[in-house]
C-alpha cells in the first residue's frame, strides 16, 4: 500500500506518494501536461545540467550571505547526486509543457529540496527546513535557471554528436585511402562528366564532414552565454549584488562548460537566437548527411541495372517478396533521420519566433526538438559508420571500363582540339555508338596513339595535367 | 536462463529467445535500426491494422486456392489475436527504419506465423508448416502490405482526432452561448475596431473548428484507396488473378474501414500524395489551434496591465519567483504541440519528395511523423478542452467599459456623418482624450442624445442595424 | 512638365500627378511599402477581381437604396473597364504591404472613383461627387473586399494551373501509349526489382497528375465562401440589411465564379484555413512534380555510365567545358520551381498562424506567395510539357537487355520454387555473375526451357500471370 | 528594322539581334527558361561579380601563358565595364534555370566576348578572335565560375544588409536612451511580471540586433572559400598548373573580397553547406525581427483597449471603414518580409539537399532565394528604421500608473516576506481588486510605509537592489 504525504501550494493541497522526491508542483504538472509521453527522465543530461545550475546558485547564495551554509551544503549534496545520475526517475514531467519550463524547474527544485531534507535529517516535504522556492530556487527564476540548464545540456550533447561525426568522418577518410586508385566516371547533373577516383569521392565526403565538425564545435560557443542572475525578466530583481557573476563562475567550475555571463540579461532572457543557430547547424549536418546517403544509394544501385560502383554490406533480406534483394537500408534510415531533423528545425524556428515581450514561453518545445535531433543524429552517424561505411567495397573493374567507354573523356582534348571540334566528336560518338578513341585516333587521326596514351593514362586521368597541343 | 531457438535467412543464422514470437528478420532489424527508441508497440493501432491486412490476404489466397485452408485458418486466428490487442510487445522494431517498412512487415509476418504455428500444434520457428514469407506474406510485398496497414491505422487515428476536435468545438460553442451578452471591443491589427460580443468571438472559434472537423473527415477519404495486389512494384507479379479485388473486399469487411482498390497499382505503390494531403490537413488544424491559443493568451493577458477580458482556470503556480502569478500554461503547451505538427509536416513533405522510381522508401518516417502528430494533437485538444476552455470566465463589466470609452465606436456614425467627418472626430478624441459621445453629442451637437442612445444600445452594438441619418 | 492635383486625407495633403487615377492613399502606400518591387500590376487577375467585387457591391448598394443610381452606374462603368484589363498600370502598390491590404483596397477605390468621376463629367480628385470611401467602398471594409478579391483571383489562377496540369498529363499519357511495349526493369530502393514497361511508368505519372488535377479542382471549392458584408470584423456594421446576400449574388453573376456567402462572417474574416489548404494542394503538386523530374533525370542519366533508359530532347549545350554534354535542364528548372513552391507554402503557413483576434493582417504575403507559386507552377508545367516530355524517346533495346540479364527476374519463380530456394539462386547469381536462366534451367535443371519461355515471355513479363508449379 | 547576325552552337544556328551583346546560348536559355520573369539584370551585383571572376581568370591564364595577352586585355576591358555597371540589360536569362547556372555563365561569357571583340576592332559574333568558351571561359567551368560569382555577390549583398541592420540598431539604441526613465511593467507569458523601463526594453532590442550584425558578419566568412580551378568536377581538368592559386589571388585583389582557395576542390564544387548556413543566419535575423515587430504591435495596441505603451508614427489612414484608425503598418510589412525569408530558407535547404554526386544543379534557385531574401530584408530594415522606430513615442504616465496598480510588484517583497506569504497577498489582491500597497502596508501592516517607499522608489524599481528584511 502506498503511503502519502500532504503538500500544498497556493492552489491547494495534494497527496504525494511518500517515497517520491518530487512534490506538489511536479504532480500538478504531470496532471496538466500529457502530450508526448516522453518525460524529462528520457534526457538524463538535462537533469545533470540542473544539478550544475542549482549547485552553482546555492554556493553563490551562500558566499553572498543570503543562504544558510547548512542549507547550501544540503543543496550541494543533492545536486551532486543528480550530477552522478541518481534520481532520474523522479523527473516525471513531460518534455513539452506550458509555463516556459516552470514545471521542469520546480521538479528539480522539489527533488533537490527533498534529497537535501533527508540529508539534513528531516522528512521529505518538511519544507520549512529547506524550501524548493525560497532556498533551492533562491535568486533564481525559471526564466534564468531553465534556459541555462538547457544550454549546458545542449553543449554536452553537441559534444557527443561532434564525436560521432568525427568517427564517421574517419571511416570515410579510410575508405578514401582504400579507393584512391579506383578510377571512375565523375558525374554532373547525373550525366557522365570527366574521370575521377572513388578515393577522391570518399575523400570529399570526409572533407565535408570535417568542415561540419568544425561548424558544430563553433556552434557550441553560441550557447555559452548564460543569464543566471536575470531572475524574472533580466532586471535581477531579488538577486543579491554580485550574484550573477559569482554564480556563473561557480557554474563554469562545476560543469566544466565554459559558460560566461550574458552582457544584457534582459535580452538574454527572451532571445532564442542561439538555439535557432544551433538547430541550423544541425540542419546543415542533416542536409549534408542526406546528400551523402543519396549518393551512397545511387552509387550502389543495381546490381545489374544501376550504377553498381560500390557494394554496401548486406544487413538483412531486402524484400519480403524478391529473393536475394539486398537494400541500402542504412543510408535509407539515415535519410529519414535527416528529414526528422529538418522538420524539427522548423519547429524550433516557429517556437523562437513566438517569443513575446520579456520571455519566450516556447522553450520546452525547443528543448524537446533539439534533444531529439541531437540524439537521433548521433545514433544515425554511428549506425552509418558501423553498419555501412566500414563495409563498403568497390567494383573497380566495372568503373574503369565505364570511364574508357564514356564520351565525357573528350573533355580532356579541349585544350588541344578546342571546344567546338570536341563537341562535334562527342556528337558523332553519341549518335554512332563509337568510342572517342576510335573517332579521334583511328578515324579522324586528330592525335597520335602515343599522345592518346599520355592523356589517358591512369595517372593523368586521376590527376589531370594540362597538356597543350 | 533464456532458451533459444535457431532461425536463419539467406544472410545466415541467429539465436532467437524461445518465448519470442518474432523471428530472425525482426532481430536483424532491431540490431540495424536504433534511432528513435520508439518501437512499433508504441502505436498498437498499426499492429491491429497489420492484423486486418494479413487476415484479408490469407482469406483471399484461400478462396483462390493458392493457400491451404488449414494455414489460412491459422493465419486468421493469429490475426484475430493481433486485432484484439495481443502480442503488442512482440513488435520491437524501431518506427524509423530503412527498407521501406520491410522490417515492420516481416515483424508482423513472423509473429503471425509463430502464433499460427502454435495454433496448429507446432513449435515456434517450425516454418515448414507455416512460413512468414511463403504463407503469411503470400501474394503480398512490403510495398503493398505496409502502406495499406499504414493507411488503415491513419484512418482510425484520424477518426479519434476528429472526435477530440468535436468535443473541443462543443466546449467553445457552449462558451459562445454563455458569453452571448458580453459586449467587448473587436480588434483588427491589435487596434480597437468596432464592438462585438465575446459570444461571437467564441462562436467563431467553434465555427472554425467545425469546419476543420469536416476537413479532417474529408481527408480520411483520401487514404481509402489501397494497393493490395500490387506486390513488388504494382504489376502484381506473384499474385493470383482476382486476388487484389478479393483481398480488398475482405479488408473492408474485416476492418470496417471503407477501403477500395486503387485504379493504377503502379502509381499507388509509389505515390505519397495522400499522406502529404493528410498531413497538410493536420497542419491546417495546428495553424488554427495555434491562432486560437494565441488569442486566448492575449485575451487573458494582465491581470492589470493587459487586455484582461477573460480568465483561464488557474492550474499551477505560474512562477518559481513571482508569487500569485498564474500563467496560461494550457494554451502554451498547445501552441508548442502545433509547432511540432507543423515541423512534422515538413518531414513528411521531404520524405514524400524523396520517392524514386517505383517506390518511396521513406514511408517509415512518414508513418512516424503522422502517428506522433495525430497522437499529440488529439491529446492537445483534450487538454485544451478539459483543463482550459471549460473553465474560462469573462470580465464582462471591464470589457463593456472599454467599448464605451473607445474611439472605434465612431465607425457606427459613418453612414450618418460620412467617413471624413468621422475621421476628424476620431482625431480629436485621440488627441484630447475625450470620449466620442462628448464630442459628437455635447460639443459639436452632431446628433441628438436619443439618436445616440438608439445607435449605441447594447442591442445595436451587438447586432448592428444600418441606421441612416 | 507634370501637373499635379492636391488630395488630402486625415494625415494631410499630397500632390498627385494630374493624369494619375490613383489618389492620396495609394501614393502614401507607395512611399511606405517598398519591399519586393513587384507591384499589384504584375497580377492583372487580382485587379480584375477587384473590378468584380466593387461592381457587385455598388449594384447591391444601389438596389438597397443606399447608393445613388448615377453613382452606381459610374462605379459599374469603371469596374467594367478594370475587368476588361484597363488601368492595370495605375495599380502601383507593392504586393507585400502592411495594413492587411488596405492600400490595395484603397488603390482600387481611388482608381474606380476617378475613372467614375470622368465618366460623370467631373475631374479626377473631385471626390464630393464620387468618393473612394463613402461610395466605392460603401458597405465594405478592406477586411471583406480584399480577401474576397483574393479568393476570386486565386480561383481563376487555379483554373489556369489545372489546365496546364491537364495538358502535361496528356503528354505523359501519350508517351505511356507510345512506350507500352518497351520492357524495362522496375526498381525499388534503386535496386533492380521486377520487370515492367516504360509505358506503365509513364502511365503512372499520368495517373498521378490526373489525381492532382482532381485535387486542385476540389481545392478551388475551398475558396468560394466569401465574407462580403462582414465589413470591419464580421458584425456587418455599416452595411444595410440584406446587403451581404445580394452582393454575393451579384458577385457570382458577374464573375462567373460560384461564390457563396460564408455562414459565420466573424470567423470568415479572420480565418486563413482555405488559403493554407490551397497552398498545401499546390505543395502536393510540387512534391509530385519534383519526384517526377527526379525520375526523368535518373532514367536519362548517362549516356554511357548511367541508366540511359530514355533520352530527353537536347535544348542547349550542357556545359561550358564538357563538349557534347547535354543536360536535363528542363526537369532541373522544374525541380527548382517546386522548391520555391514548397518554401512559399511555409511562408503562407507562417502568415496564417499570425492572425490575431478579429483579423489576419498578413494576407498580402499570402496573396504574394500564392500568386507567384501558381504562376511559376503553371509556367513550369508548360515548359516541362513542351520542351521536355513531348520529345522523350526510349532506348528500348538497352532496357530489354537489362531485364534479361538481371537477377530480379527470379521473383517470378517464387510461386514455383519458393522464396528460400529463389534466395539461394539469387545469391549464386550475384556472386558468380551468372544469369538466372543459366542457373535455373541449365545448371540446376529446376524448370524446363519451355516453362522458362512461358514465364519470361514479353507478354508475361509485362502482364504477369500467376503460374504455379 | 532589327538586323540580325547568325550564331551557332552544336545544336544549330540562331539569329541574334545585331546590337545584342549576348549570343546564341543566351538566346536558347531565354527560350528555355521562363519561370519567374525576373532576369539576372535584377541583381546587378551578380553581374559585377562575374566581371571580377572572368577578369581574374583571364589574367591568370595570361600569366600562365595559355591565353594571348591581347585577348586577355580585351577580356579585362570588357570585365571592367561590367564591374562599372554597364551592359546590365544584356543579362536577360531568368534567375531560375536548369543547367546549374550554365546559361548564366554563358550569358557572361558571350557578353564579355562581344564587348571584347569590339574593343579589338572586330564585329560582335566574330568569335574566332575571342571565343566565349575557348577564351573567356578558359580554364573554367560553370561549376566553378558560377558558384564563385554567387559567393562574391552574396558577400557584397550581406555587407549591405549588415549596414542596414546597424543603422536600425542605432535607432533602437537611441530610443533606449530616450526612454531610460520610462517605468513600465515587464511581462512574461503576457502576464504582468515585474517592473522595468521602456529604455531597457528598447536597449535589449538594440543588443539583440547588435549580436545579429556580428553573426551576419561572421557568416560572410563562410563564403570566402572559392573553387576556381576546379573546372568540371574539382579535378581541375583543362586548367594549367598553378592556375587555381593565381586566379584566386587575382580575384581577391580585384574584388576586394578576401576570397581564398578551397582546400578540397571536389568537395567545394558540390557542397552547398555555406549557403545553407548563410541562409540560416538570415532566417535567424528574420525570426528576431519578426519577434521585435510583434512586440512593437503589442506595445502600441489600443489606443484605449490595448496596452497603449508606445505610439508608432501614423503613416496612412488605417482603415477604409473605421475613421481615425491608424495601424502598425510598418511592423506588419516587416513581419511579412520575415515570413518570406523563412520560406526562402526552406527553399534553399531543399535545393542544397538535392545535390547529387559531383554537382548541385539547384544552385540557381539558391541564388534567387538568397538574393531576394537579402534585398527584401535590407529594405525592410530601412523601412522599419526610417518610417517607424525613429518616430516612436512613449506614454510614460500611463505605463507608470500601470506598474503601481499591478500585483506583480509583490515579487519585490519575496526576500522579506517569503514566497508563500507573498502568494497569499497576491491572491487577495487579485480576488479583492485591492492594491498591494493597501494590503501590505495598511491592512496587514507587514512593512512600514518608509520601507515601502524605499523598495518602490523609481530608482529601485528600475535597478532593483537586494533588500533583505
Amino acid at each position: 500500500m502506498t503511503n502519502y504525504r500532504t503538500e500544498h501550494d497556493f492552489l491547494g493541497e495534494k497527496q504525494i506518494p511518500e517515497n517520491s522526491y518530487f512534490g506538489v508542483q511536479t504532480l500538478r504538472a504531470q496532471e496538466n501536461f500529457n502530450i508526448t509521453g516522453i518525460p524529462l527522465s528520457a534526457y538524463p543530461v538535462f537533469i545533470k545540467a540542473f544539478g550544475y545550475v542549482k549547485k552553482a546558485a546555492a554556493l553563490a547564495n551562500r558566499d553572498l550571505g543570503v543562504l544558510d551554509a547548512k542549507k547550501a551544503e544540503a543543496i550541494s549534496y543533492a545536486c551532486d547526486r543528480l550530477i552522478a545520475g541518481e534520481f532520474v526517475d523522479q523527473f516525471i514531467t513531460d518534455m513539452i509543457q506550458g509555463g516556459a519550463g516552470t514545471s521542469t524547474n520546480m521538479n528539480a527544485n522539489e527533488v533537490i529540496a527533498n534529497v537535501g531534507l533527508e540529508f539534513l535529517g528531516y522528512s521529505k516535504g518538511d519544507y520549512q527546513h529547506l524550501h524548493p522556492n525560497n532556498d533551492v530556487n533562491m535568486s533564481q527564476s525559471t526564466n534564468d535557471a531553465y534556459p541555462t540548464a538547457l544550454q549546458i545540456a545542449t553543449f554536452l550533447k553537441m559534444e557527443d554528436f561532434a564525436e560521432s561525426l568525427q568517427s564517421l568522418q574517419k571511416a570515410f577518410y579510410e575508405k578514401g585511402q582504400e579507393f584512391k586508385s579506383v578510377l571512375k566516371m565523375g558525374r554532373t547533373q547525373l550525366q557522365d562528366a570527366v574521370p575521377m577516383t572513388l578515393g577522391q569521392e570518399f575523400n570529399a565526403i570526409s572533407t565535408t564532414l570535417g568542415d561540419d565538425i568544425h561548424k558544430i564545435r563553433s556552434a557550441e560557443n553560441l550557447i555559452i552565454e548564460v543569464n543566471m542572475g536575470a531572475t524574472a525578466i533580466g532586471t535581477g530583481v531579488n538577486a543579491p549584488e554580485g550574484y550573477a557573476e559569482l554564480c556563473v563562475k561557480y557554474l563554469a567550475d562545476i560543469s566544466k562548460v565554459p559558460v560566461v555571463l550574458a552582457p544584457d540579461l534582459i535580452e538574454a532572457t527572451v532571445d532564442m537566437g542561439a538555439f535557432v543557430q544551433i538547430s541550423a547547424a544541425l540542419k546543415r549536418s542533416a542536409i549534408k548527411l542526406s546528400k551523402i546517403c543519396n549518393d551512397l544509394r545511387l552509387l550502389s544501385s543495381g546490381p545489374r541495372c544501376g550504377l553498381n560502383e560500390i557494394n554496401l554490406p548486406p544487413l538483412q533480406p531486402g524484400s519480403s517478396i524478391m529473393p536475394g534483394k539486398v537494400n541500402p537500408v542504412i543510408p535509407e534510415v539515415v535519410n529519414q533521420t535527416c528529414f526528422y531533423v529538418i522538420g524539427a528545425d522548423l519547429t524550433i524556428s516557429l517556437a523562437a519566433e513566438a517569443g513575446q515581450l520579456q520571455l519566450n514561453v516556447m522553450e520546452p518545445v525547443i528543448a524537446f526538438s533539439l534533444f531529439t535531433s541531437l540524439e537521433y543524429m548521433m545514433r544515425a552517424c554511428k549506425t552509418l559508420e558501423e553498419k555501412c561505411v566500414k563495409g563498403i567495397t568497390a567494383n573497380a573493374e566495372h568503373t574503369k571500363q565505364q570511364v574508357m567507354k564514356s564520351i565525357g573523356i573528350v573533355t580532356q582534348l579541349n585544350p588541344i582540339l578546342g571546344y567546338e571540334l570536341c563537341s562535334d566528336i562527342a556528337k558523332e560518338a553519341l549518335e554512332s555508338g563509337k568510342s572517342i578513341h576510335d573517332i579521334v585516333v583511328i578515324e579522324r587521326e586528330l592525335i597520335s596513339q602515343s599522345k592518346w596514351d599520355e592523356i589517358y593514362s591512369l595517372e593523368n586521368l586521376i590527376n589531370p595535367k594540362f597538356i597543350a597541343s
